[in-house]
């Protein structure tokens, strides 16, 4: 195990497990878009970066192997690995015309309190591609070295190994009290989010770097800031704080302590695509082919809508968070209470000056 | 798709799942003693059967691939490839002395219904290797060709890919009314069965074949008969009798119909080495290199002990083929009555004539 690697993460990692109404499964639409957005990107990438001939596909007739890091329980993730499928084929006929192709593995990665029943369930139909599961978290090495041929990580990064310890110390500059996320308004808070982030990034990097051949493709998504903009002002860091004035609210009325909420904080940054280029070439690893950020709209409908979207959308994602630091019941009180000031704030938020973004990524690994 | 492969067992293939008291987990201490007993014998065959010369190891450094076919949800499994790792790497250093090791890639594989969560809640600790879940029957592919060095199958293969139908078919001289397995009393009843594992048997080695390199081995262990031995001579034929005998009683007692209970029986099957042997022979695609049974004795232990062992491991193997076909209800009211049967008759099993036996078969892929 190289220097850096975590070996497990909590179990409040994972998403909402199971494919009932609250699941992950029925409420990830908004991670749905994302992957549909970065549909045409991954196949241009695919057509003009990846390389079948120096991979030795000519030759040695090789299964091309592709992993999915942080797939979840579906479906998203078959949406994604069927679209790499049919562009890595697209190009294999175009750079071989007939020649059979041998065809795919694919290998779901996720935590390993991620709930693989579900998503196995989901996959026993398809009978396209070879399949396996791979339990353990991303930031530690999975498979054997130079084993891969396309790697993929679709909304998962910007989801930190911890939340940076100084940021629940209250002896610490960097004490973030009375916020849950980073929200960019404390210049220590966020040098501590920061530095965790370019820690697992750079972690998340070397072990990739380890399982992709020379000339494979990574494409990473991830949520992210445009450069100067400051969670606080960007409307998804304005629905953290929703959410966080919930648990505060918890805390006046007594339900929960004020250490208890002071020791919670949400394991996320939101970084800009600078910080993300610095570690890209710091860890020297791979080479910058495409960077750029997606454009999508799931906001195309009702309010009403937009308002149940993101309260169940919050809970199949941070329901295990809270649950796992203030039990289960306060975690039921908080989002029926996020719900309803959702409701009555909801302008404010929608109609935030500035909006995050969705990092795309490609990536291809240097030949040694 | 191989003719012959098969997509998907009934759900209820799977073991009882989860880690609680009724679990296959904790109740699964006969095979244990199976994979106990075939440790040595595993070891051996490793020693002078596996030449990591001929499979290239010396030039590439490849990862030694492992795959456990019909794994469950642990801990056996664990026992099983631990040990299989321990005698590789033996052998790498008897054959390469100073040489590293470049290490393992388990693949766990089991029907789609298996609980996977759990058995990747005990496997995460570890990280001697790289481990994959593989879901599907293995009654299919399952992995790319060629790819894996060392497949090993535990006390799975008697299990069939269904009842034949005959055996529930009123109208053909193999109905096997009055019986839930195929006990070796009617001829036609033996013929169907046999038949059927010859098909299932003849599907699982096709399958492997196109996974297993040219010199790589494979372990199979299953229940079977010594030759001339029928299944109601042996104590587990008198076992399955007595649970059979409490449906009928389920029946007698109105609370199921016959119709219910004639359409139901086990889908096991077993056989002896000599139909195995031409099962091996007429594929065409394994050398046979050990053949032989097991010995083995869990039942060292005091009678309650072995009653007790006797009905909750039953109940972890058989009661979600029973909750499918009767309801859980009718399952539940079974077993409450096969634990007094079996105290009553538990001394005409114990000192049953014959036993059963469980064959340990080790074979190499041919060099094509």
């Amino acid at each position: 195990m190289a220097t850096g690697e975590i070996k497990e993460l909590p179990k409040s990692w994972a998403m909402l497990g199971g494919d009932g109404p609250e699941s992950y499964t029925q409420n990830s639409s908004y991670q749905k878009g994302v992957v549909d957005a970065s549909m045409e990107m991954v196949d241009d990438g695919i057509m003009e970066k990846l390389d079948l001939k120096s991979l030795g596909f000519e030759s040695t007739n090789d299964t091309f192997r592709i992993a999915d890091f942080g797939c979840s329980v579906g479906p998203n993730t078959f949406f994604a690995v069927e679209n790499i499928m049919k562009a890595v084929e697209h190009k294999h006929h175009a750079q071989f015309n007939n020649s059979p192709f041998s065809g795919f593995q694919v290998f779901f990665n996720d935590v390993t309190t991620n709930d693989f029943n579900t998503l196995f369930k989901a996959l026993h139909s398809n009978e396209k591609y070879f399949s396996a599961g791979l339990p353990g978290t991303f930031f530690g090495r999975l498979l054997p070295r130079s084993t891969l041929h396309f790697a993929h990580s679709s909304y998962c990064l910007h989801w930190l190994s911890k939340v940076p310890k100084e940021v629940l110390d209250s002896e610490s500059p960097a004490w973030n009290k009375g916020s849950i996320q980073c929200d960019g308004l404390k210049k220590e808070v966020t040098k501590a989010y920061s530095a965790q982030f370019q820690s697992d990034m750079s972690t998340f990097l070397e072990a990739r770097a380890q399982e992709i051949v020379g000339g494979g493709l990574m494409v990473i998504i991830m949520g992210g800031l445009p450069y100067g903009v400051l969670m606080s002002q960007a409307g998804i860091g304005m629905y953290y704080d929703l959410l966080g004035s919930c648990l505060i609210d918890m805390a006046e009325l007594g339900v929960i302590s004020e250490e208890k909420l002071d020791s919670f904080n949400l394991p996320l940054y939101y970084s800009s695509s600078k910080e993300i280029e610095e570690i890209i070439k710091a860890n020297g690893n791979f080479s910058i082919e495409r960077m750029d950020s997606l454009s999508h709209n799931i906001w195309k409908t009702s309010r009403e809508t937009k308002i149940k979207v993101s309260v169940t959308g919050g809970r199949a994602v941070f329901q295990g968070l809270l649950e796992d630091h203030f039990g289960s019941e306060v975690a039921e009180k908080t989002f029926e209470n996020f719900e309803t000031k959702l409701d009555e704030n909801f302008s404010i938020i929608d109609g935030a000056a500035h909006e995050h973004i969705d990092h795309f990524i490609l990536l291809k690994r240097n030949v040694n």
